[in-house]
C-alpha cells in the first residue's frame, strides 16, 4: 500500500521527513567499471567502441557499421506508425516555437564613467544527446533535447543510441531526422559517453552532452564532466498532484499511474484537503491499474514510493510541495493560479484538470527534460540556455581607468597579487590621465 | 622558455595540437579520501567536522566555536586598510549594478489554440559559497560569488572558510558583510561541502554550492552533485591576448604576468602578427618578473605553460582563440571589436590597451568567476541565472485539449506508455468537446 499521511496526525513531521529522505535509486557501485570503459575507449578509440558494443548489445559494429546510415534513417521513416509520425511533427513544431522564445538577448551598455559592459551569446559548437536502447528509447525525447539545441544554433548534433541485439526503434530515428540530428552512431553506455567527449577515429568530439541514461551512463558523465558539459543527472520520474473535492478522482488516478508506469522507482504523490477524494482516487487506481500492459511496473511504483497525503486545507500543501521540490506538479483545484505562485520549487507546473501531464510530455510544447529527484531546488528544465553561454565585455578607455584603476591597484595589492595591480598602475602612469 | 610558435611552419599544427592538450593540473587521486569525509559527516555532523578540522586546519572548533560571530565579523573591518575597504565598496556596488541587468523575465503567452504557456524564474533559496584558506582567500570572489546571489534573490547565503591555525581574512569577512552574506562557518576542504550539502546539528544544508577550492573540494563538488546543484569545476587560471604591432609591450607583458602570478599552473598566451612585439613582449616580461614578490610562480607558469604565437595576419588568431577558448581574453589591436564579434568561445573579453584583465578580475562589475581549462566551449561565467531556476506552466482547457490530445494519445501509446495515453483519452471521452 501506498503511504497515507494526514496533517493532523502527530507524526506527520517525522512521515514526511521519511518520505523526502525515501531513496529511490539503487546506487549500484559502476563506477570502477565506467572509469575502465572511458579510458580504454581513450587509449584506443574505435577499436574499445567495437569491443563493449559487441559485449553489452550482442552487435559485431565492424559488420554492420558504428554510424547509422542515411539509407536506414529514411528507411525507418516507412516503418513508423503514420499517426505516430503525424503526432511527432505537431510535437516538434510546437516544441520549436516554445523554445524559439527562450532564445537569449545579448547585452551592452555604457555607464555613467564611460565603461562598456554587456555580453555576448553563442552557441555551443558541438552536442552531443544520449537516447537509452531498448524500451526507454523515447522518439519524444529526442526532439525535447534536439530540438532545443538547433534552436540554439548549435551547429553539430551527435546522437548515440544502443541497438541492442541490431535493434534501433524506427520512430526514434524518425524523431532524429525531423529534429536536424546529424550524425547517429549506434552506441550506448559509457562507451558512448566516453566517445563523444574524447572522440575517436570516427566520432569527432562533442562539447556538452545531454540526454538520459542508466546507471552507467549517469557515472560516465559524471566523470567526463568538466571536460564536456553535461545536462543534469536524470533520476526517476515523479508527479506530485494538488486537488480539492471537485477534482475528477479517476482523471488523478490516471495521471498518478501515468508517471507510475515510467519505473518502478518513479513517485507519483497526491495532496488534498478531500479525504473523500483521496478515498476515490486510491478505489480508481486500482481499478485503472487492472488493465494497464505496464501493471507490475506502475504497481510497484504506487505500492513503494506513491503517497497520498490529507491536508486541511490546500494553502497546507504549499510548503509541502516546495519541500517535495517535483519534477511534475499538477494542480487541480479552485484558484490554481494562485496557489502555484507560491510554489518556488517545481519542474514543471499543470494547472487545472484539462492539463494531464502526458500533454507536456509530448506536446504542450515546453520542455518535458525536467530536474528530478528534488534537484527542482537548485535547477530547472532543459532549455535554449543550456545550448548556448555567454562572453562578457569589458572596455574601458583611459578617462575610465583612471577613474577605476586605482581601487583595482589597491585591491590587487590587497591580495598579495602584485602583477594584478601593476598592469592597472602601468596605464595609470603613461596612458592614462 | 615559453613555447614558441609559428603558424607558416610546418609542425604549427601538431604544435598547438599539444598545446591545447597540455595537462596543467596534477589529477591527484583524492577521491577515496574525500569519500570517506563526506561519508563521516552525513553519519556524525558536527564532531566529523570538528574532527577533520583539527587535523587539516589545527584549529579546535570546540574552543572557538564552528560559526564566526557578528561581533568577529564587525571587528574585522577595523582590521582592514581603509583604502582597501572603499575600494571593495566601489567594486560591489559595480559589481550589483552589472548583474541587475542579468535579472530574467518570466514569460506567459496563449497559443493559437489556447494553450497558456510560459515560465516562471525564482531564486534558490540557500546556497553556500565556499572560499579558500591561506593564500587563495581571495575578497574579490567573495563579492563575485555573493553579490549574484543576492540579486538573484536568495534568502539565505552561507559561507564556508577554512581558518588554518585559526586564521581568518579580515577582508574576506568584511567582503561577506557587505555583499550579504548571512552566516560564516570557519570549515574547509571536503567537510566543508559535506556540511553545505547534508547539514548537520548546527549548519542547516543548501540546495547549491558555488566557489572555487584545491582538488579535495573538486572532488567534494563533484561527488554531492545531484544532491545539491553546483557550479562549475575551477581550474587554473588562464589569459590569451591578441595583439597587432602598435599595442605596448610593456603593458601586455603586465598582463601576461598578471595571470601567471596565480598559480604555477596559470596559463598566459600572446597571439600577435607582429614578430618584433612578441620579442619585445618577452624581454619586457622577463625585466618585469624580476621585481615581482611571486616571481617564482609567475616564472614557473611562464616557462611550462606560457607561450607567443606568430601568425601571418590577425585574422588568423581566431581560429585558435576558438579552440583556445581561453578564461579571459584581450584584444589590444585596431579593429578589435571586430575580430571580437568572430569569437565565440571566451569566457570574458577585454576590449583595447586600456582594459587590462585585472580590471574585470575587481572593479569592472563583471563576473570574475569564468569557465577556465576550454570549459569556455559549453560554460558561461557566473550569472545571475546561476542563482535562480524556472518552473514551465503549461494550462491547456477543454477546447484546446480536444486539439492536442490525439497526437499525445498516438504517441503515448507509440512509446508503450498506455497510462500516459489513458490519462489524455479519459479527459477526451468525459470532460471535453
Amino acid at each position: 500500500m501506498p503511504l497515507r499521511l494526514d496533517t493532523r496526525r502527530a507524526d506527520f513531521g517525522a512521515a514526511f521527513e521519511a518520505l523526502l529522505g525515501a531513496k529511490r535509486e539503487s546506487a549500484d557501485d559502476v563506477d570502477e567499471v565506467v572509469r575502465k570503459i572511458i579510458a580504454e575507449v581513450v587509449a584506443e578509440g574505435d577499436p574499445a567502441l567495437v569491443r563493449a558494443t559487441k559485449k553489452f548489445d550482442r552487435v559485431d559494429l565492424d559488420r554492420i557499421g558504428l554510424r547509422v546510415s542515411a539509407g536506414e534513417i529514411d528507411a525507418a521513416g516507412d516503418l513508423c506508425d503514420p499517426e505516430a509520425l503525424d503526432a511527432l511533427k505537431l510535437a516538434h513544431a510546437r516544441i520549436v516555437a516554445f523554445h524559439k522564445r527562450q532564445y537569449p538577448q545579448d547585452e551592452r551598455f555604457t555607464d555613467a564613467l564611460g565603461v562598456e559592459l554587456g555580453w555576448r551569446w553563442t552557441s555551443i559548437e558541438a552536442v552531443g544527446l544520449y537516447v537509452p536502447g531498448g524500451t526507454a528509447s523515447y522518439p519524444s525525447s529526442v526532439l525535447m533535447n534536439a530540438a532545443p539545441a538547433k534552436v540554439a544554433g548549435v551547429e553539430r548534433i551527435v546522437m548515440v543510441a544502443p541497438a541492442p541485439d541490431g535493434k534501433l526503434n524506427p520512430l526514434v530515428l524518425a524523431a532524429a531526422k525531423l529534429a536536424g540530428v546529424d550524425e547517429i552512431y549506434r552506441i550506448g553506455g559509457a562507451q558512448a559517453i566516453a566517445a563523444l567527449a574524447y572522440g575517436t577515429q570516427t566520432i569527432q568530439p562533442v562539447a556538452k552532452i545531454v540526454g538520459p541514461g542508466n546507471a552507467y551512463v549517469a557515472a560516465a558523465k559524471r566523470r567526463v564532466f568538466g571536460k564536456v558539459g553535461i545536462d543534469m543527472i536524470a533520476g526517476p520520474s515523479e508527479v506530485l498532484i494538488i486537488a480539492d473535492g471537485d477534482a475528477n478522482p479517476s482523471w488523478i488516478a490516471a495521471d498518478l499511474l501515468a508517471q507510475a508506469e515510467h519505473d518502478a522507482a518513479a513517485q507519483s504523490i497526491l495532496i488534498t484537503d478531500a479525504p473523500a477524494l483521496a478515498d476515490a482516487v486510491a478505489a480508481a487506481l486500482e481499478d485503472q491499474l487492472a488493465s494497464l500492459p505496464r501493471r507490475e511496473i506502475a504497481a510497484a511504483s504506487w505500492r513503494d514510493f506513491g503517497a497520498i497525503i490529507v491536508v486541511q486545507n490546500l494553502q497546507d500543501s504549499v510548503p509541502l510541495a516546495n519541500r517535495l521540490a517535483a519534477e511534475h506538479l499538477e494542480i487541480m483545484a479552485a484558484g490554481a493560479e494562485e496557489l502555484s505562485y507560491q510554489i518556488r520549487n517545481a519542474g514543471a507546473i499543470f494547472l487545472g484538470g484539462f492539463t494531464p501531464e502526458a500533454i507536456g510530455d509530448y506536446v504542450g510544447g515546453s520542455n518535458h527534460v525536467l530536474p528530478t529527484a528534488r534537484s527542482a531546488r537548485f535547477s530547472s528544465g532543459l532549455s535554449v540556455l543550456d545550448f548556448m553561454k555567454k562572453t562578457s565585455i569589458l572596455k574601458c578607455g583611459p578617462d575610465s581607468l583612471v577613474v577605476l584603476g586605482p581601487a583595482a591597484v589597491a585591491l590587487g595589492r590587497a591580495e598579495g597579487l602584485d602583477a594584478h595591480a601593476r598592469s592597472v598602475a602601468l596605464r595609470l602612469e603613461k596612458g592614462a590621465s
